[in-house]
């Protein structure tokens, strides 16, 4: 399956606003995308501001189609706001190996 | 609950042998700990000696708990010989926010 990992580094000052956006953003994905298993979001215990998401997708289709959903449109207008200009955001495409087959 | 999002990096003649040890590691950490609740590996698609883990705990204590399994010592031999020596890994321990309750 494909997976996402992504780093992101949030403005101090922005973090609430940051994070209603990302509760949004990963519920309805989960929700309304046949094609997405898994948005996980998970906060630095030693840095507030430092965050991953966890991403499955059925497949790379499904991720494309997830980018094409208005709650995608709606994190990315909060990420451009939020997110610190300078490494503020790295993704990682992956793909799962473990378990196997993927649950 | 504790999350642990490692990032790995592999010698490159290594992948094979550190493969087989991370397959055990993370099917018998899910399988015999009932702390542990989600232990995932995924692989750059665009560097596999890229790995990242995904593992989530019911809380800090299970995590600890992992850490004297006898398939945690297993997997940490492996490491020593097959991880880079430098950067090879990066452990960030975290607190699951989305979804919320965690499932």
């Amino acid at each position: 399956m494909f997976a996402l990992v992504v780093e992101l580094r949030v403005k101090p000052e922005m973090l609430q606003r940051f994070l209603e956006a990302v509760e949004e953003n990963s519920t309805a994905s989960v929700r309304d995308e046949p094609g997405c298993l898994r948005f996980d979001v998970v906060q630095d215990n030693d840095d507030r501001h430092h965050l991953f998401f966890y991403e499955i997708y059925a497949d790379e289709a499904s991720f494309q189609e997830h980018r094409t959903a208005p709650h995608f449109a709606s994190w990315r207008k909060a990420a451009e706001v939020c997110l610190e200009e300078d490494g503020g955001q790295r993704n990682v495409s992956c793909t799962t190996l473990f378990p196997r087959p993927y649950r």
